[in-house]
């Protein structure tokens, strides 16, 4: 088996290295082929200093959850999240420290950095941040871009399809993974201008056998798994990743509350118990967490600022499966491909 | 108590008559002072001939749920969708034959039609789509637009604000409901420039004593209650709501689906059962049906396409409460107080 290298920004997200500590350990012990760079202050970090398959760097800086992103590119210069990130950067012969790395910090700040440290592929104008989320199907749905590009061009989304392909084609193995456009309903007015003139580009990228373009989706299609990929906007990927999470937390909630209103229930409850607990599994969008930051000369994934050690540790093991499928290749050449298309001059589309 | 007469697009939908009419019935015997106006093909209607405070309006035409707009407006100009709206009108004495108006109906088609024949209010350049979600305090969030207008310019959004203010206060007592704009992650980048001219507008609305305003809101502030009307372009809104209903049918299949895995847990499943009815109930988006075109002349209510005669009865009941509390009234004072504001030019927004 490949060994696969993750450096970690062991101090970002909410809680720092009383969460990714324990979730590297964890990690470690589930992977035994894994090793892992812990990058952080040295005294926080003093706990692993003895673990196997395991090396700390020190960075003495910590990047704040609400740090300006000109803090962390200029003033903090030994960040564990700059340091992290550099480690992914090719020496003279070609070789890096790290295969992949995960952060949980300050997101601005995570694509800022990458972005300037690592440098976008030829072909690409903006890295997209790409997550999978359970569907109906039993399987994911890739769906990009989730708050990188607030503002996209037909151009960005062209980009972020064929880019999410090569997502899905390392992880799955299915050559064609199918894209969809998400629009709004059919018998609505048909999307904005930007959605009518990417179905454009999708629709030409098909033919020109880059991506299957499945045609428009909308908001319940990412649950059906009617494609294995959703494009959209930064905006409105956000707003729906909020929101997926906001409704499932309250229904989670509401689930509890009805088993909790009496004794009767609690009875009730209890004997459900054991199927309550698989269903909770299934929709805990923990198990969902770790998005990767494509279109980056380098692995770059992203946990949830709040992510718990369970959470985190599932960013480590997404980042661990994309490294060892070569996912950057895979990008790399899904986008040389297509680097005709991708590269076609748009006059709509500012530089 | 104040008689209220509704107008029943009885043909709309996706199963016309035999959905609406069983969702009328049970309305006029949950609401003793209610009136119905059941426009239709007069067949088709004729099993409500002889019901009590009821009276069958013909219209010869349907509008299907795939006609293009102008189907609707030009050459279908006897469908029940259009005499319902027509209901609306007032005559030389101002009086108007119905109080509200419902329909099934394509919504594209509603919109323009409302639009055509009603008018929108002084002040108000877009009609808006507002449905209230639940949110986890037990209360209701109310969103808008929904996907009336794909491309909105911040004076839309601020309209979108003020009647929506209007439409909480009307329905809850509530005199000074909170607005929260959506937008993307505080850590993000703070949304596009719309957005952010939007809160310049939204702030001085508040300033001015118009609506209150909260700030910026996520996508899972929806669900949590941070605010009691969330405003939103109607592209991001139709996605929200969409992918929302779809998340919401996937649990609710996922659960089942635990409970019938085998003979075991469908025996837990039958001890639970009253505790998961209760649950289901809560989650039920069919109880949140029918959502209002705010910035009319008339007061007109979407139901869900796909509605049954359950989530039907829904539909009227929301637009009998909001006729009853006299919404019209209201959204049309809000409005033109706030007018100084709506009117003020803006060069930015195309007329």
């Amino acid at each position: 088996m490949q060994r696969v290298r993750l450096a970690v920004d062991c101090m970002g997200g909410d809680h720092g290295p009383s969460i990714t500590l324990p979730a590297c350990q964890a990690f470690l012990a589930n992977h035994p082929h894994a090793e892992l760079l812990l990058v952080g202050q040295s005294e926080a970090l003093a706990a692993a200093r003895d673990w196997p398959r395991c090396r700390v760097v020190a960075a003495s800086e910590v990047v704040s959850m609400d740090d300006p992103v000109e803090v962390a590119l200029r003033r903090k210069k030994d960040s564990s999240m700059r340091v992290a990130i550099s480690q992914l950067k090719a020496d003279d012969q070609g070789q890096t420290a790290a295969d992949a790395c995960v952060s949980a910090g300050n997101t601005g700040a995570l694509m800022a950095l990458a972005r300037y440290l690592l440098k976008t592929m030829d072909g690409i104008d903006r890295p997209a941040i790409a997550a999978s989320l359970p569907n109906q199907k039993g399987g994911f749905t890739t769906v990009l871009d989730l708050g990188a590009n607030v503002d996209c061009g037909p151009e960005h989304l062209l980009q972020f399809a064929v880019m999410g392909s090569a997502l899905v084609t390392a992880v799955t193995e299915n050559p064609t993974p199918s894209v969809g456009l998400l629009n709004v309903g059919e018998e609505m007015i048909k999307g904005s201008e930007v959605i009518k003139r990417t179905g454009e580009l999708l629709r030409a990228a098909d033919a020109a056998g880059q991506i299957r373009f499945h045609g428009n989706v909308e908001g319940n299609d990412i649950f059906k798994g009617t494609t294995d990929i959703v494009v959209c906007d930064g905006f409105v990927g956000n707003v729906l990743l909020k929101a997926a999470e906001g409704l499932g937390s309250m229904i989670s909630t509401q689930l509890k509350g009805e088993f909790g209103a009496s004794w009767s229930t609690k009875l009730r409850g209890l004997v459900a118990w054991p199927v309550l607990q698989r269903f909770r599994a299934r929709v805990d969008h923990r198990r969902y967490n770790g998005a990767a930051l494509l279109g980056l000369r380098g692995l770059v994934f992203k946990s949830h600022g709040s992510a718990d050690a369970f959470a985190f540790e599932r960013a480590l093991e997404r980042a661990h499966e994309s490294a060892r499928h070569d996912l950057l290749d895979g990008v790399h050449d899904r986008v040389a491909a297509a680097m005709g298309s991708l590269a076609a001059p748009h006059p709509s589309i500012p530089a």
